[in-house]
């Protein structure tokens, strides 16, 4: 399986001009599945909440998707992006699965991050692994990260790669990936953007250093923080099914999960 | 509040031998909470039951537990030390919380390493959270650490800080409790030991290391590798109420357990 990321820089605000920068971008790319970063084309910093309700759009109404799936059925591959999602009267900062035949699935991040509680939804759809070329994919999005509970559930499905498009502006989550991929024996795609959103009330700066992390926390390759990059890699995703770190400990079934019932309480 | 941690080189089978060394070490230190390796007193590489049988204690009723607490009382410190710990017709590698009055609680590894499986029981009472001078501590064990379900759950139990009683032979956990200190925001103390262990079934190095990491992931200390070390410092144990990695993002509040479901199933 060809996965990679495509680390770039959208301009806020307009989704026409980054749309035409990530399908010019993937044009002549061979792969099967390739990661966007978290609100690939809005742009990430909002005012508030009507200035992400003007730019957010209903996925099946968006030009955006529209090219997203041409550029799919051209090359044949699938994409994983962050988007603004509308929905009824919600906006919510998702992921989507995009293949040759339209939305595979949406994932909506659980897990808002600092100021997007303020103008976005929550997520209210179970976490939930897909499949693409026969191969489980789960999304993640961004500040999910931290939390370790979201890539296991993923894991415990039976994911094999985590596409985590992201717009991170910390600088903990490329380290944690790591760990978080030694204890599920999973790979991780971590797509960051670059640049700065200049905005009326402030800025934000965000980080780079894409990723991609193999099973058993091996950093397979990290781009640097302020440059466009494409990374277009092959993997192996029967890798994951070892889940052995040593030959008498499988890190799935050595779990314990009787002693673990807080964790939902 | 003072903790620290004494990084030494038990030899194997020397029980008393490794009593004195803890004792003379620990004689004048001025310290709340001190943590010790794992199965500081028998060693760790056992060829088979049978051996371990014979060199296991009831902590009622062994005379390195009974040291430890006029030790305790001398300084009026509490240790947290692994020890092989024999309860009727069980084996159970061990950490004890002990105190000026004697044993105030016993955790039994709930997740076993490699061939530790051939020989120790696995744990069988839950993750509970003890008082130490009005100071919530944890425990865990070694490979305790690559389960992130282990130290969450401490922490959701109320844990300011985790005594970590250590025989690590392999390299990925320093870097791993960065990541657990960060998700859960508490304080950990890693006590590794160093030395090898050269037995007719085999060998094994262990790694040293040991250290003390703060909520927020910040690595306050590390010990070197192959080389003794007793470390104290101040910690202010309340640092680990403060749950926020952002104004608005407070780790705990904002987990999402309904849709951790999949965790404990």
């Amino acid at each position: 399986m060809k996965v990679g990321y495509y680390q770039f820089r959208p301009l806020f605000g307009k989704i026409r001009h980054n749309t035409n920068k990530v399908v010019n971008a993937l044009q002549d790319v061979k792969a099967d599945l390739i990661v966007l970063p978290e609100l690939a084309f809005t742009g990430y910093y909002f005012q508030n909440k009507n200035e992400l309700k003007s730019l957010a759009e209903d996925p099946a109404k968006s030009s955006t998707v529209e090219a997203l799936v041409k550029l799919c059925r051209k090359n044949y591959f699938h994409l994983v992006t962050g988007f603004a999602e509308k929905s009824r009267d919600k906006i919510f900062n998702s992921a989507l699965l995009i293949g040759p035949d339209g939305i595979e699935h949406t994932y909506r991040k659980l897990h808002l991050f600092n100021e997007e509680k303020k103008y976005f939804d929550a997520g209210d759809i179970p976490l939930q692994v897909n499949t693409v070329k026969e191969v489980k994919v789960g999304m993640l999005v961004c500040f999910d990260w931290v939390f370790p509970e979201a890539m296991r559930s993923l894991t415990l499905q039976g994911a094999e790669v985590i596409a985590h498009p992201s717009n991170l502006v910390l600088t903990f989550c490329q380290e944690a990936m790591i760990t978080r991929c030694l204890e599920n024996r999973v790979f991780a795609i971590t797509t960051n953007r670059f640049g700065t959103d200049k905005r009326p009330h402030g800025e934000l700066k965000f980080t780079g250093k894409s990723q991609i992390v193999a099973p058993g926390g091996v950093l397979v390759q990290r781009a640097v923080s302020q440059r466009e990059a494409l990374f277009i890699t092959e993997i192996d995703p029967a890798e994951s099914h070892q889940k052995n770190i040593t030959p008498m400990n499988d890190l799935i079934e050595d779990r314990r999960p009787e002693y673990y019932q807080n964790l939902i309480n």
